[in-house]
């Protein structure tokens, strides 16, 4: 399926361009994996709900309306929209920050939070600022989500247990007490879960494939894990009457199994002070979703439009937030799962709705009796994958600078808040980038002998001529190294100056010269014509030409020649 | 004078360097130019003070220890330390802070605030900071000054027509009541004041050296202008007894003429309040100062040590807080008198200083006369020269990004206050020089016809192959741009995806490669291999090769080539 000339429709919207060419293939790839996506997303709704400290029934209307309205409006055929771990945690994160508690209404605000979050995505499609982005890097990003990963875990551990909300602090005579309470029957449930899940992944895949069953077959009972194991404990818990007898904590009877359409959530005050937290969740769901897409795209030479991304994860957060759901973006276990399973289009992620519902409508009631701890243990099996502690390492072997971003974001996340850890690793990375690109490499060259090339005197055999300095410069000259440029020529002028009738410098690499960097050069090349050194330009760039021809540095009374090539140097000055 | 190779001790006490080599032809330039100096200095010390809202003698008490200090420390031979103008606004601004004061202590606080700076630049100048005034780009100081400027011409117009503080805001109808309470006595007195300083300066000199004076004699005779000015009003002032019947405001007695050495600004307690003002009066002092000291080192073929300049100045303002004076930094006009005037060495600083005490000693008393509109006059002639505003034009005409960032940091720190529009300054510099390495300039270049150079398609006739696509990258390839490169590359590609078999992207001007780009481009690699094409590399530069070396991009399994030259491509591929 390749990309096809796209004409005003099918660019905005792409359902258009797979309706057109749907095929019998198409729909028992997509059919297969539609009920194993719905089979994820039960679990996983409720799951993330109880996360981001929500009733759990916002988690399965975010599985609904965003999932059918992304499947009309994104460029990913494959990706499964709904509710994502990381999005909840920043949720639960918003939603206990002081300022938004003041108000008291914590299901509005998410709902308000998602709306929001809409809205942004949308702006910045109309601004085209989805290279905002481009400002996390990858190792901010990985030590963002690792950082994330570990706070949801920590934030889970007490539910596995049946154990209270945690606040002890550093009080370590607290502990033994606070551990004290656990509830034994919900952490048989829960651990139990834990095996059940392991089990049901990776073991009995693996089992069911050497067995010479297909894939997608293997990969659809595997999946089944999560909500086996929840039906299970289900019925145990509801059959047992353990959530009376035995204190084990349920989630409690659904208020509503449907999403009904309202846009009461306007009327919450809450707004400003979301803002800041929706901006955050906006741009990390848009990062998170994108990157996942490209993933799935690029396996079957497809292509991702980031703006129409952008449009259509607004759109999806819009729809969740007027069904009453939480946050969407796109799902990195789901999506994996999705495309494996066989997807095609966007039909899959419609049949996983129907199926959605369809389970809801008629097992909806039982999920009261789910307990809270098995929940638990499907949110830390899911996460485990996305800790990646030895990324930092390989980072930091390849550059240091990166690696440390990556440590310095994963413990301010865990220490200071996701908010703050992201901010401190975005910093981060500008700064070491402005700091690198401040001391830029410099070398002087010489002429390979034989032929037209010119290469670093320290590293290569060259020739050079007394009376010429030729100076490549290897970064843009900007505000940030315009000094540092200057002082470097000129003490490799003053080192030379007994000899030196002529300095070159190399623009090979040069592609901005702004205008601190403009003054900085015209005023070289009048201290240099001062002590009688005339200053030259060799191999300038179309662009940077463009911008230089006029001014006093090329057509000056100072101003030297501008050579093509290096190799013309030589020649015209001796 | 020629830089000397610098031993421990000319390094770190530039005064011995000159000393040594101490000279009867340098005594004659430094005498004349000190005297000069000294003679600006008074009125200067006098108005700058006033315009920090500080008693007069602070700002005298400023010219005298911490130029001697920077005498012996500063790396710059004729550079005068004392009291500037955009220092003074910045300590007006941070004494009018509410934080400042609630301490109700604005002497103490700006002596303690002197402090501080001084300890700044030596904690920048310890830990190699020096770098940082680099993020002030050229236009974000030059629209900062100028915004300054402005700031202080506004602040200082009430003075001029002895007008009461301004505080009619934008309620129109006051303006009339206002301006009716003007001083007869103190306009004329001003305005006459600025018609002299005016015919002293150019007019004067030009005429003189007409007649043939020699410049150092003009210059001298003309710079006496603002100390003229002074001495004929106050004698006006003084025998009219103006400011009592006339109510001319005036400076009153000075508390003491000579500085006493004292600690006791160390027991103010607004330190913690004061140290972000002081940050950035340190930054921007010390950028002002390493500029002024630059221009003219280069016109005698000296070195300006960038982390000397730190340590000498960070010296000065110790010396200043301790002997009771305000902020000091290195004084533009100043600088430039002292150096036309002839000053060879810092001796030239010393007779400035012996000359100011003399002067203070015999006719301190006088002092209290000088009227206020007087000195705002001095002001104001004084410091109109840094208001640039057609710089902004020039600079935009070169550099779009350059001209907006010059003129919105004028707006801001004439409407949001001085720090908020040189911080809103710095932040536009750098975010729209990432916005501009975030769409780099890409090209697809092909052989100029019997040459070993490769050049853009669309600027040079050259000669492709069908099967080989050359793409030059201009930029470093970094998280800021990895994915519009990867976008931009696979773009290129299924446009010609029938024909390419092998793709080779040129890094003649790539220099870094981040850990975001190394993850996209091994993406970029397998993504291509899939497709049936072969990513490969050229004209990989020294220090970007060494990184590379060992990664997965260049010695995994599918990785191509590593071309030392774009002309071996074709031999090696065809």
């Amino acid at each position: 399926m390749k990309a096809q000339p796209s004409s005003f429709w099918t660019h905005y919207f792409p359902v258009i361009a797979w309706l057109r060419t749907y095929s019998r293939a198409d729909w028992r790839g997509d059919s297969l994996a539609g009920v194993i996506t719905a089979i994820m997303l039960i679990p996983q709704g409720i799951a993330y709900a109880m996360l981001a400290g929500l009733p759990p029934q916002m988690g399965l209307y975010a599985s609904m309306l965003p999932a059918i309205v992304y499947a009309i409006w994104g460029s990913s055929r494959t990706m499964s929209v709904g509710p994502v771990s990381i999005a909840a945690i920043m949720i639960m994160s918003a939603l206990s920050a002081p300022e938004i508690q003041a108000f008291n209404a914590p299901v509005e605000s998410a709902i308000l939070l998602a709306f929001e979050v809409g809205i942004i995505l949308w702006v910045m499609a109309a601004l085209r600022l989805g290279g905002l982005v481009n400002f996390i890097s990858h190792p901010v990003l990985t030590g963002f989500t690792s950082g994330a990963a570990l706070l949801i875990i920590l934030n889970q551990l007490p539910y596995l247990f049946g154990l209270p909300k945690f606040d002890c602090g550093l009080q370590i005579g607290c502990y033994t007490n606070y551990l004290s309470q656990w509830n034994n029957i919900t952490t048989i449930l829960g651990l139990g879960a834990i095996v059940g899940l392991w089990l049901f992944s990776q073991p009995l895949m693996t089992l069911l494939q050497r067995r010479g069953m297909p894939l997608q077959w293997a990969l659809g009972i595997s999946k089944c894990g999560p909500l086996l194991v929840i039906a299970l404990t289900m019925l145990l818990v509801g059959l047992g009457q353990l959530a009376g007898t035995h204190a084990v904590s349920v989630v409690g009877p659904l208020e509503g199994v449907l999403p009904q359409l309202s846009t009461d959530f306007l009327n919450t005050h809450a707004w400003r002070a979301l803002l800041p937290y929706a901006a955050i969740i906006a741009l990390i769901a848009y990062v998170e979703s994108v990157a996942i897409a490209k993933v799935t795209a690029y396996m079957r030479n497809q292509k991702i439009n980031p703006n129409q991304e952008l449009v259509a994860l607004g759109a999806a957060n819009i729809a969740t937030a007027v069904s009453g759901g939480m946050v969407v973006a796109g799902g990195l276990s789901r999506t994996m799962v999705n495309f494996t399973a066989g997807a095609r289009t966007q039909m899959a992620t419609v049949i996983a709705v129907i199926a959605v519902i369809v389970l809801v409508l008629f097992f909806g009631h039982w999920f009261a009796y789910i307990p809270k701890s098995v929940l638990a243990a499907i949110i830390l099996v899911a996460i485990l994958p996305l800790i990646k502690l030895r990324h930092v390492f390989h980072t930091w072997v390849y550059h240091k600078a990166d690696g440390w971003a990556e440590l310095v974001t994963l413990l301010s996340v865990l220490c200071l808040g996701i908010e703050e850890g992201l901010a401190i690793g975005i910093i981060l990375t500008i700064a070491s980038y402005l700091r690198q690109i401040s001391r830029p490499h410099i070398a002087e060259v010489g002429c390979v002998p034989g032929t037209e090339h010119y290469r670093n005197i320290d590293r290569h055999e060259v020739e050079t001529c007394p009376n010429i300095l030729l100076l490549r410069i290897d970064e843009n000259i900007t505000f940030a190294n315009a000094n540092y440029i200057e002082d470097f020529i000129q003490t490799a002028h003053q080192r030379r100056q007994q000899t030196v009738q002529d300095l070159v410098l190399i623009f090979t690499s040069v592609s901005h010269i702004d205008s601190t960097a403009l003054e900085m050069l015209s005023r070289l090349q009048h201290h240099l014509k001062a002590t009688g050194v005339q200053l030259h330009f060799a191999e300038i760039k179309g662009p940077v030409m463009d911008k230089l021809r006029g001014t006093a540095l090329l057509d000056g009374k100072e101003a030297g020649s501008v050579f093509f090539r290096v190799s013309d140097v030589a020649e015209a000055l001796n």
